[in-house]
C-alpha cells in the first residue's frame, strides 16, 4: 500500500474530510477506552489490603494514566491538524491510516508496561510505538503543508504546528536507549514533555 | 499536563465544541458498552442449575446495572453540560479529559466490585473512581461558570446544576471510610442518590 | 432512577434528540462489534484439522450471526422509530438508556450460549436477555405515541410499528420454559421471527 | 432475514442514508481498534530479551498491520461506495449488515493468524472471512448499480469501481487451496492485492 500509487485516485464525491475526521475521532476515542482494559485483577485479590493492593497495582494505574494523557494529547494535536485543512487527498488518508494503526496499538504497550515495568522489553516497545505515532504526526503536519491542503489563514500557525512536532518523536525515540539501561527511569524522561510549553500548545 | 499552562492556546479554528462532543459522546458509548466484559463465565458453568448460576452471579450483574445507571446519569449531565456552553477553551478541553479518563476507569472498579463484592477495597475503590469523576463534572461547570463560556440564557440553570452536582461527589467520597467497615452495605448508600430529585434534574 | 421522578426536568437546550440518536448508534455499534470476542481459540486449536476445528466451534460462529442478526435487527427498528420522533423528554431518555442496558448485554449470554449450547441456563438467559430488550423497544414505541413525541405524519406508521414490536418479546419471553426441557432446540423458536413479515416491516 | 422479504418495507422518514453511513464507520473504527486485543503477552514476558521477543511476538504484530491495512482498505472502499449513493433502500441496509457481520469477525482469524501462522486451519480461516467480506462488498456495488440507487454522475466510476472490486474475493477465496498446502506462504499472496493500482483506486 505504497503512498506513491494513490497520487492519481480520488475517494469519493464528496465530505471526504468530514468522514476521515469522524472515523479517527471514533479511533482515538475507542483506544483510549480500551486502555481500562490493560488494568489487570491481580492474583489473589480477595485477601489482599488496601496497602498491598496499591503496592501491586500502582504500575498499572500509572500506565493507564500515562497512556490516557498521551493518547488524549494525540487528539487533541489530530483536531488542531484537521481544523487547519482545506481538502483531504487520498495520500492523507494513507498516512492517516498508517498513524492511525500506531495510535491503536497503544494500549499493547500500556498493557506490557504496567505488568512489568521494570523489563527493558516493555519500555523500549512502548517508547518504539509512541515514538512512531508522533514521528507520523510530524509527517502528516508536513505533508499537508507542502500539497498545499490547509486553508490559507492557517498557514502561520501549521509552520509552528511543524515546529513543536518535532519534540515529541526525539523524546520517544531517543530514550530507547535508556530503556536498556534504567528501564524504571525512562518514563521520567518521556514526562518532560508535560512542561514543554511549545508542544502543548502545537 | 497542568491546564495552566494551556491558558494561551487555541486549539484549531473551528467547530472545537462539536467535535469535543462527540469525542465525549464515543467515549460514554464505549465505556457503557465495555462493562459487559466484566461479567465473567462462572467456573464450571456447564453443570449449573438456574438456581446456584444466579446465586453466583447476582453480584456482577448487580455491578453492571449499576454501573450502566452511573454513567448513564454522567452522559445525561455531560450532555445538559455541554448543551449550554457558547464555546470551549483549551483549559475546558483538558479537564473534560481527566474527567473522561476517571469515567472510562470505572469499568475496572465495576469488574472488582461483581466478582469480590465483600472485599473492601472494591468497594472503596468503586467510590473512589466515580466520586473523583462527579467531582470533577462540578469542577466543570464551574470553571464554564467563571470563565464565562455559556450562552448567557443559561446562567440561571447553570447555577442550579451547580448546586446540586455537589451532591454525588460528597456521597461516593463519603462513603469510603463506610467500605472498610461494612463493605457490602456500603453499595445501598449510593443508591440514595437514586432518590435525590435535585441530583436527577440537574 | 425511577421515570416518574424525571417528569419536570428537561436535559439542556438543543440538539437532545440528535445526541441522543448519535449515542445510540455509538452503542449498538459498539455492542455489535464485541459480539467476537465472545469467540474462543479452541483448547489445542494448533494440532487441530479443519473438521474437527468446524465441529468444535460452530456453536460458537452460530451464536455470533444470530447475535449480529438479533443486535443489527434492533439498531434498524431503533432507527425507524427514532426517525418518527418530533422531539424527546428526558423519560424517554432513561428508558432508552434502560433498553440499551439490555442491548449491551447481549454480547454475555452469547458468549454463554456459543460456549455452552446445550445448557438450559445459556438458552433461558439468551431469550429472557433478548427479550426484555425487545419488550423495552415496545414499551418505547407506546411511550413516544402516547405522550404526543411523534411527527403527526408518523401516526398510523407507528401504530403499525407498535403491533409489529409485540410478536418478537412474545416469542423469546414465551421460549424460556422450552429452554428447560429442550434447549438445543429452543433456537429455532427464536430463528421463526425471520420468517415473520410484519416484524420485519416494523 | 432473506433480503426478498425486505423488499416492500421502507425504514423511516428521513437520514437513513447518513444514519447508515454513520453507523457502519462506527463499526468499522472499532472493529480497527479491537485488533489490538489479539496481540497476546508472550509466556514468561518478564524474563524475555528483545530478540527473544521479537522473535515470539513478530506473527503477531504481522497479523495486526494486514489486518490494519485491509480493514482499513476496505473502509476507505465503502466510504468511497457510499459517498457515490443518491438513497439508500431496506435490501440494501440488509446487504450492509451482513458484510459488517464479516469485517466485524476479522478480529478472530487476525487472533488465530498471530497465535497460530503455520496453522492450515488459521490460513484458510483468514482467507474466507477477509474473502466473503470482500465478495460482499461486490454485490454492494452490483446491487446499487442496477437498483438505481446512485447519483447519476457516478455512473462511469461505479462501473469501474465493479471491475476493480472482482479482484479482492478472487485473490482471497483462490487462496484458501494453498493454505493447505504452504500455510506459512499464503499470506504473500494476498500481498499482491497491495500492488494491483486497479484495487487501490476503486
Amino acid at each position: 500500500m505504497a503512498a506513491d500509487d494513490e497520487e492519481n485516485a480520488s475517494v469519493g464525491f464528496a465530505s471526504d474530510l468530514g468522514r476521515t475526521i469522524a472515523f479517527s475521532d471514533g479511533v482515538f476515542a475507542i483506544a483510549i477506552t480500551l486502555l481500562v482494559l490493560s488494568i489487570d485483577v491481580p492474583d489473589g485479590f480477595a485477601r489482599k489490603e488496601l496497602g498491598e493492593f496499591v503496592r501491586d497495582e500502582w504500575p498499572q494505574f500509572f500506565a493507564y494514566f500515562l497512556s490516557f494523557a498521551v493518547i488524549g494529547r494525540f487528539w487533541v494535536s489530530h483536531h488542531a491538524q484537521f481544523a487547519m485543512l482545506r481538502v483531504i487527498d487520498p495520500r492523507l488518508v494513507v498516512i492517516n491510516l498508517v498513524y492511525l494503526a500506531f495510535v491503536c496499538l497503544i494500549p499493547y504497550p500500556t498493557n506490557l508496561l504496567g505488568g512489568f515495568n521494570e523489563s527493558s522489553v516493555s519500555v523500549a516497545l512502548y517508547a518504539l510505538v509512541v515514538g512512531v505515532a508522533s514521528l507520523l504526526a510530524l509527517v502528516m503536519i508536513r505533508y499537508t503543508r507542502r500539497h498545499d491542503l490547509l486553508v490559507p489563514v492557517a498557514a502561520a500557525r501549521a509552520a509552528a504546528s511543524e515546529r513543536a512536532l518535532i519534540v515529541p518523536p526525539i523524546v520517544f525515540l531517543g530514550s530507547i536507549p535508556f530503556a536498556f539501561v534504567i528501564p524504571s527511569q525512562t518514563p521520567f524522561i518521556w514526562l518532560l514533555l508535560a512542561v514543554d510549553g511549545r508542544f502543548r500548545r502545537s
